[in-house]
């Protein structure tokens, strides 16, 4: 991503404000200024006065889809959608016992979870800072419950540290912190920063690493009560006569500066992974049901598309039925594409040299997803870890634990992967009973002694073979941003693109719904003034 | 807390293992040694074959009394309970609308809080490591819902630093981080560590500041969008045409060294505050009216003791009907005591000097609890603030958000104080009114805009002025642990404390049951061999 070009000029704004005010003036300024603003969203899209009989289709039933077909129709458009399969939501998924899914190559899996117990394929999260989807979940009565994000007493694995053993997250983490802390501080009191630090802030930094990572008087991190109150005990505090807690040593620095600790650390304090997140009660695909009952109506189903025609007077699009093979045809004045790239790609559409070349720029990734469903809880039960992630350096890369119907008896649902990049490559690359198997191997790593003993079965979904979308999400790097984003995004006469690829929140339902929102609202312009 | 005397010990073995069979072999050792052990909760005591008649009488229907008679009771002794207030559940408490609240001094506040909406003035939160409380929760079937403890959206206050303006934790945080970072990589690169750190090392913490700290390829960690990644953005990314993001200046370095900031990460790190949290869906008295369930038939209410006298043969307990006036004697061969030291220190109690010395010896606190009910959940709706503490150097030291009902509508209750040593005294000090007005007053510097606008009424409870406790939880200090804290949990002939303030893990329900269930197991044991 690059540097906005808006930074200098509000910085020299500032600058003058606290020269004149001090630094009060200067940060009320900040926030007058809308200092570390949360959202793009400013509401639902102010749409009014659609000439009469415009029209506009709608390609695709996911939630930029939808969104765009429920604010135009509210706009007074007559909007129809094709949708190519026969489902509504898109990515917006989840798997339940009875479902079947087949993947490119032709596997199929018959998921076997007991009732309520669900996999989300797809986006399985919500930050607090979504605003656009938090309002329309609120709007359209989705109930949401937390998804526990952060989980101090999850494990972090690394098979070249800590003896290839999992340890617990608050442990790694508070031994980083306080061997960066006793470091620091003696690179203070040895001198090595008097040039780049005053007096007072020295004294200050000294408190602070003190405070922070619970250095002793002599400013060192070791095995005591006190870092135990940070990375936990050999023996907690109890009651009565045994009550006395005891200290627990701290692991190897070698180990502690492990890439998978620091990057767990720093993953938390990510913008989208920052707490607090939400998750549909009942499972992720109530969003995509909830958007559905607003534009039932305006969907076909089972519609492949074949041709996206434009000309100075509106657009058809040819269409196949998927389960009767008829073709037909469908025109509009305008037409809203959320088609994923990489399906468009392969589409004939009439848009112009450079537009054809942005939808073909873009990668998609290829995420792997595997539910295992374990007889019990035994991470609640046995390792008092209530959602949250496990991190691995293996190809599952995590195992996430499930965030409904805590403390539940019978069966649950675990993430037994969500891999990336080489591991997923590797995972589509297998049948689904393979990457069970993997997934319960790897698994068994951080839970060496019930992973297998309590499995019950399993699903998994390869991105990379969906045959919908042909990965999970868009991949723009900074050279793609500039060279092709804004035309991406552009009207291309009578079209317009939306979804999380026309957006900077790739990947994220909130991507696909502002993109929505901001294509509907030129769309409507242009409308206006044709 | 001093530190326990088994770890040179056990680190002797642990250091000849790992000279045997290498990290691995360690790592291994320490897992089975039970390493970062958890809870000092082993399941329920395991009693039985009480001797027929046996009884037991038991002071207090608070959450360590009542499990003692229901464990007891179950063991087959014949128990009776003595309860000062009609009410049972002890600390464990809520507030709700139609509650009548007299504090010592007299004054009386009649709650107003619509329907559903409560204060916990004592107990509000359960770690998820408290397993005693959470097996007793599921046996006596206490819904429980997550506890938001971390929020990265809250806010940081100091009155000294930011210009005296609330920041969000998440950008206060991250700069805090990004500035150690940034020092000790230039400590490492000016060689000012190379005698504490191996070569292989330094390069390991010099990619883990980079990664952790988000310093760009010079070490330095500033204004970009990678660093707002962490901090947050002046415009977040958005979709469409205007979906680049802009980056965020950075706070003040010797802001950022304010001890509001680091004391706040610190916090979150605690061994008690650690994710994952609960609540009891409903306000946390569910935990104590479901304990009551248990031995409802068992507890005489009104009942104020005013001697507790022992020979060999039993134990004698003088109380009076607060409701009548009248006296009565229970007799028991067995007393629990679960009676708070305060309270119990002014009663007539026949116990050994060393006892009573033990009894006076330990302070209380005086925490101050003020919630506020709000017309509408505007740190929600404006704020994107869901659960979690916004802190503050200010007396009500927090503003905490309500986690149950989230995205509700309709007013909802704020607690807007927790205020503890010299704020609480402080507040204690006032009318309920007044602490509600400087609630108000300091609450506002948070959330200026509508803290007095949206709300309605409100409710305070000075655990000082608590005629039943006569404060709200036992300070233990090194010297009073030492000279007093076994004498206080020993049996004196009949009579056993027990109580959060018989533990290690003091103000805590897990301490009252982890003593209650230390102190049963003694007392069968005594009763066994008499």
């Amino acid at each position: 991503m690059e540097l906005g070009a808006r930074i200098p000029t509000r910085r020299q704004l500032l600058s003058a404000i606290a020269k004149a005010g001090g630094t009060a003036a200067l940060y009320q300024a900040m926030t007058t200024l809308g200092h570390a603003a949360e959202t793009q969203f400013a509401g639902p899209p102010n749409l009014s006065g659609a000439r009469k009989g415009a029209s506009v289709i709608v390609l695709g039933a996911g939630l930029a889809g939808m969104l765009a077909a429920h604010e135009l129709t509210k706009a007074g458009y007559q909007v129809r959608i094709l949708e190519y399969q026969g489902r509504a939501g898109g990515r917006n998924w989840s798997l339940r016992g009875g479902d079947s899914y087949t993947e490119l190559g032709g596997a199929t899996q018959k998921v076997g979870f007991q009732p309520g117990n669900y996999l989300n394929p797809g986006p399985w999260r919500i930050p607090h800072h979504h605003r656009t989807l938090l309002h329309y979940c609120k709007q359209f009565g989705v109930a949401l419950e937390p998804f526990i994000q952060f989980n101090h007493n999850t494990y972090v694995h690394s098979s070249t540290a800590f003896g290839g053993k999992p340890v617990r997250f608050n442990a790694a983490a508070a031994d980083f912190e306080g061997n960066i802390a006793e470091l620091l501080a003696k690179s203070v009191n040895q001198k090595a920063l008097d040039e780049s630090v005053t007096l007072e802030d020295r004294e200050r930094l000294l408190e602070a690493l003190r405070g922070w990572g619970m250095l002793d008087k002599d400013y060192k991190y070791v095995s005591s009560l006190r870092t135990s109150g940070h990375r936990g005990f050999e023996r907690p505090p109890g009651g009565g006569v045994n009550g006395a807690p005891i200290a627990s040593p701290l692991y190897d620095f070698h180990d502690v500066l492990d890439p998978q600790v620091w990057t767990s650390m720093a993953f938390f304090m990510g913008h989208e992974m920052q707490t607090t997140m939400f998750q549909p009660v009942g499972g992720m695909d109530m969003i995509g049901k909830a958007f559905a009952r607003q534009v039932q109506q305006l969907i076909t189903y089972n519609a492949k598309v074949t041709k996206i025609a434009q000309d100075d007077k509106g657009v058809s699009v040819s269409y196949q039925d998927t389960a009767t093979g008829q073709t037909a045809t469908a025109a509009a004045d305008w037409c809203v594409c959320t088609i994923p790239l990489g399906v468009l790609g392969q589409i004939d559409t009439q848009v112009t040299d450079e537009m054809m070349a942005a939808i073909k720029a873009v990668p998609y990734s290829g995420q792997v997803k595997i539910g295992l469903e374990m007889r019990r809880r035994f991470w609640e039960e046995d390792d008092y870890i209530y959602g949250g992630h496990s991190f691995t350096d293996q190809e599952i890369a995590l195992v996430s634990y499930p965030n409904n119907n805590l403390f539940g008896d019978g069966p649950a649902v675990l993430l037994g992967a969500f891999a990336r990049d080489l591991g997923a490559y590797r995972l589509a690359g297998m049948t689904p009973e393979q990457r069970i198997e993997t997934a319960l191997q790897q698994g068994s790593v951080i839970h060496p002694g019930q992973y297998r003993k309590e499995f019950m079965t399993g699903a998994s979904v390869a991105w990379s073979r969906v045959p919908w979308t042909l990965g999970c999400c868009a991949r723009w790097n900074e050279d793609t941003r500039k060279e092709h984003y804004q035309t991406l995004v552009a009207m291309d006469r009578r079209i317009v693109l939306a979804g999380e690829h026309a957006s900077y929140v790739g990947c994220w339902m909130e991507g696909a719904l502002l993109s929505s929102i901001d294509a509907i609202t030129r769309l409507h312009k242009r409308a206006m003034e044709a």
